[in-house]
Order: C-alpha cells, then structure tokens, then sequence
C-alpha cells in the first residue's frame, strides 16, 4: 500500500491531516497518517481516541508516551518505538529516563514469564473484592 | 512446582527475603517470591535488579509501575497485573490514571499494529543520526 | 542457513517442491520453501497441511488468506505479510479489502487488550454449556 | 475495576449504551462495555469504531468476525475469544467452518515463525513496487 | 467446542487415535487430542508431524520437551505448559532443570527486549556470510 | 541510542566488560553489551545473571543457548537469533540441530494456538497436585 497523495485526497482525509497540523502546530504530519488515510475511517478513528487520550488528563503527556514506547518494544514495532521515543524526547525526555524505561521494559518481560511458568496464584490482599482464591481448577 | 516453605529454607534465600521484607516493609513478601525461590540465584538477580530499577530515579516509582502494568497487560499475565496495579494504586495511582493507563495501552497495541501493516517507512526527523531511509530492500 | 539448490536437491525435497508446482501451476516456488527445504520433513509437513487446509473447503481460499494476513501482522511476520497480501491479491483481494482489514486487526489487537486489562467476565450466553460463572477463584 | 452500574451511568455513557442497544436490537449490553464504561471515552471510542468497521463493507460481517476470533486466539485473549465465536455463530458460521478457522490460525502461527527462523528474503513478485532485495544489511 | 467421543468417532479419527496409543503406550490419550479431533485433516497433520519431529532425532527428545516448555511459557499457553512439562519430566527432567529452564526462559524475554530497544545492529562475525553491515536504512 | 565508547567508559561500566572479555576469553564484546553500557545497572544485572544461568549448571550450556534461540525465533528479536545461533554453533550445534530446532519451534507456536482455540482442560494427571479440574467458570 502506498501513502496517500494529501495535495489531492478527499474532503474527508483533509480535514483530519488539517487538524493534526493544527493541534501539533506543524506544516507536514508524519508517514503513519499518510499511510492510515488509505482507510479514512480508521484514519479520523485513530486521530480523535489520540487526540483525547494523549493530550493532558489523569496522566500527563510525557507518561503517556512512555508507555506508548514500553508497548511498542514489547512488541516489537520499529516505527512505533521510533516515532515515539521522539515525542518522549520533545516533551522532556532526558536519556537516563529513556535508559531506565528501557531497563523496565526488560524487566517486566522477564517477570510476566517467571510468573508464568510458575503459575503463580494471585495474592487475596492485591484482589480485596474477589472471592477465595482456588488453586487449579482452571481449565485452561 | 510448589513455593518454597520460607520458615525452612536456605540462609541464600532467607537472606534476599529479609531484604525483601526489611525494603518493603512488610511482615510476608507476595506469592511471586516464594515460587521464585525454587531457583535462588533467579530469586537473587531479580530482587536486585527490580530493587535497583523501580526505586527513585531518572523515572519515579509510580511511572514505573504503570509502565509494568502496560506490559503485563499487552503480554496477559494475570498475576503481574494484579500486582503491578495494586503496587500502582499503593503508590498513589487513582482510578482515572488506571483507566486512562488502560486506553493508551488498548491504542499502542492498536497502531502498532496498525504500522506494520502498512509497512510505514520511519520518518528521517524521528531518527536524525541514521543513514538515508530506503524502502524496500529489507529482506524480512 | 541458506535456500537449498533445486537442482540438486534430494528426491523426497524433489517431490515436494514438484507437488507445489504441479499445485500452483507455476514454474519455480517462492523462498520460503526454498529455505524450509532445509528440513525435509518440515517442508513435507507445512505443504501437505496448507495443501489440505488452505484450498475450498468450510471457508473459501481468500477468506483464509485474509485470515493469515492478519495474524501475521498480529505476529509482526513481514515475510508473511508480503506473501500472503500478495496470494490475497492473487485471489480477488481489493485495496478496499485489503484497507478494511488492516482496521479489523488493529481494533481486534485494541480490544484483547482492554478485555484483558478490565479482567472482563465472561458473559453465560457466550459459553451456554458452561458452568455458572465465577470472578476471580482464578490461580492465575 | 467494577463494572459501571448502567442505571445510574451519566448521559455520555448512556448515550453510548442505548446507540449499542439500538444497533444490535438488544435489552443489555455484554460485560465488555459495562467495564470500558470505566473510561467513558474509549466506550465511545471503542464503540464508534467497531460499528463503523465491523458492520457491511469492503469484507462482509462474517468474515470479520473470523478475523477477530483468529486475531484472539492468537493474542490468548480468552473473553474476545468467547464473544467473536458466539457473534460469528450468530452471522451464521457452522462448527465446520470454525474448525477450520482453528487450523488456519495454528499453521499461521506456525510458519510466521519459520519465516522468521529462516530469514527468508521476501521475494520480489511479493513487493513489484520494491528497490531491488538485499539479504542481510539489516541492522536489526 | 466439546471433545470429540472416540468409541463413536470415524475411522479417519480412530485411526490417529490408535497409532498415537500405540506410539506412547498408553490407553487413552490426553484431552488435547480429543478437541483437536474435530477437525480431523488437523489431528493427522499435527500428530504426524510431532511423531517425526519429536521423537528420536538430531536433537534428544528431553531437549525438544524442554523448548516446547519454554515457547508455551513465552505465549502464556496453560494447557501446553502442563502438558509438555509433564512430558518433560517423564523423559527425566528434574526440579532443577525445569527451575533453571524457567531462569533461561525470563532472561531471554528481557534481553529480547532490551535488544529491541536499543536497536542493536547485529555483529557482522554473527552473521558472515551477510553484505556489510548498515544501520538505519531500514523502513520499518 | 548510541554504543558507548568502551576507551572511555565509567570504572562500573569497565568492570563488567572487563569480566565479560575475561569470562569468554574475547578481546571485544559484541554489539548488545555496548549499547546497553547505556544503563550500567542493567549492564551488570544482565550479565552476572546471564554468567551465573548461561554456564553448565542442571542444563548443559548449547541446550540453553537452544532455547534461547527458540524464544527469539518466537519473539522476533533479529539480534537475539542471530548471537545466540552463533553461540549455539560455537559450542556445536550442527545444522541438523538447528533445522530440528526450528521445527520444534514451528510446531509449538501452532500447538500452543490450537490449545487456545479449543480451550483444552488441562488433564488430571497433568497436575497431580491440584484440586478436580473444572471446566468453565473461568472469569477470563
């Protein structure tokens, strides 16, 4: 799939790329959208959950792209670890965060498997509202 | 495999346990450790890492557990979850956080994949010290 | 490892890669089985299954191939991104299509994530031959 | 996190629930969106999106669903595993057509790791708009 | 999806079935394969390929039992790690392999990452055979 | 990110390297060791634990570096399945082995997705220790 040609693209993709431009206050947006607007719904889907997710809110912005960068190493996603890793940085990001972010990224994969391969049964205190945990019994 | 009976077990474990307890304090360490232990030198190397990592730092505490939150959830692990929220809302994590947490996480693991489908080259300002982007080419 | 040379390939590798092209109709068979040739019985195995499974049957051919694109984009496979897009294509397979599923999967791979983080309860109508439903219990 | 109690919900949240009801020509809505409910703009986010893209386009319904229960198993996602299979039961898929769905998404797994495993070069009739291939070079 | 009831089973099914008892000596076989028996092109196609692959070979069968645990760790699979620990250690494994297995399972998982993080370019003595060595140029 | 430059490092940062160099008997480190020199604690971490679980112990050293290969293969780490191939063969692992080795791997990532899909109970014997199997109930 090739990008989409935005001196020529529809009304509907316009407004979107138009808005981004706004909101981030820059003159071009990156590949992801030019690529996204070859399905327009997905395109103004995605820029809308971003837009009221990412900007300020319980969480504050650059938090919210460390997470965003955690994600994206755990799975393995070139562009996502790129793309984001600069917005981390243009919104503060100092390398030893960035250096200590990877080391829990490390970390948490390495523990989610420890966790795994024992089974380990989930402490009543961390699930107050749950009924009696039971060993086994699972049928998975 | 079962978790290790802590009453009884080798003075290399009693002593990362002490420490467990004494940098916590707490009176019993979670279900995590006590399976851990089947394998000391594990048991070791992941209480002094996690010790080192998650503690003040470049990041503070609570941003890191969210971030161990994020991960255990793209990669499903009940368990770490469980503990990683409840560690998250013991350091102060409210439920708007949480639930925020849980939208960025629900979006990354979307455009991220939402990005390798489209096979999005990574803009050169996103990674302004590499070599001319070429598409194409890669032979994976 | 290396693609094993056809042309002096052994006769049970021969008879295989013979079957492919007997079976596409073509003259020469892409990489991957080049390189799968390599182990013998694997290549043996992966054709004779993908033979049976992926031609008419319960679903139609480009239904599955859709279905394999999408869980390799999930598994972030490039090399079976390319070739299976392209078998899409081969098969009727639309930009629009094409599009459409890309937004399939990234929703799909946002919603795993929000099931998983909210530890949503199985609804009884999903499962009617299930016992009643219990939350939490679960040792993992 | 609770799911939110819909008698009491706010008008945004309502709002949402009633456009699921209408739609899908229910009484109650399944758990997932009582959870998401916790993080009113992901429901309407969430919500938005699946109507737009889950319902008759490019791809017909059924084949969607199949889609998402390939992508759910896939990701280990119990709950999307057990609503995708029962709304693709519902847009009329038979038992035969969900075992083969199952095989197809095993022997995706399968070869998206050989693939992986081999380095296969992706073959150039897979990309025709491509630079020529180069093996190795990659950093990654 | 239930179990498939062997008494009243095919003679395609019965078939497997039998030569699978016979192979492991046993006089039923494990719930993997009565489900699995629903669809009967997968049941031949997957106990045909594990009777050549992990029996006897290149590798001893308690090596290949013990990379089958790890991958089912990795993928967080419940029932695959029950099953092929179980086989593990009926071909000999001890506590202390199946614990130090677990040990090597976590630090590939965090090193995994951390190599995706840092972006890593591959050494070239790693792979001698490849074209020099480029970092950046990737497009994804 | 970029490597550190060893010639100039911290005492910390060349202690571990120094061990590393003295431990393999290599008068240069690969790649990863000097990218992640980025985050010295992780350094030391990462290698103490690779020395004390990566050397003979209850598993023989190329079984490990087998499984470690796998869990790349599995993950799609490029760098990881490139060192750990090598190291695997440098301490004799012949191609049989590792195209015995990536059919294993082949055949478990499809295993694990067809145990998912068809929501096997895990059978009594399979855990002796546990509580009576109950199928269903599953909250997840």
């Amino acid at each position: 799939m090739k990008p989409v040609d935005l001196a020529t693209a529809s009304p509907e993709i316009t407004a979107v790329i138009d808005d981004i431009k706004a909101s981030r206050n820059v003159d071009d947006v990156n590949n992801f959208w030019k690529y996204l607007a070859n399905e327009p719904r997905m395109l103004a889907h995605t820029w809308n959950s971003l837009k009221a997710i990412m900007g300020p809110g319980a969480l504050d912005p650059l938090t919210k792209e460390l997470i965003y960068v955690a994600i994206s190493i755990t799975n393995n996603c070139d562009y996502c670890m790129a793309s984001h890793t600069a917005a981390a940085r243009a919104k503060g990001a100092t390398d030893a965060q960035i250096n200590e972010l990877f080391a829990v990224v490390g970390l948490a994969n390495m523990t989610n498997r420890l966790a795994n391969a024992y089974r380990v049964p989930v402490d009543p205190q961390f699930r107050p509202n749950d009924e009696p945990v039971q060993r086994s019994g699972s049928d998975r």
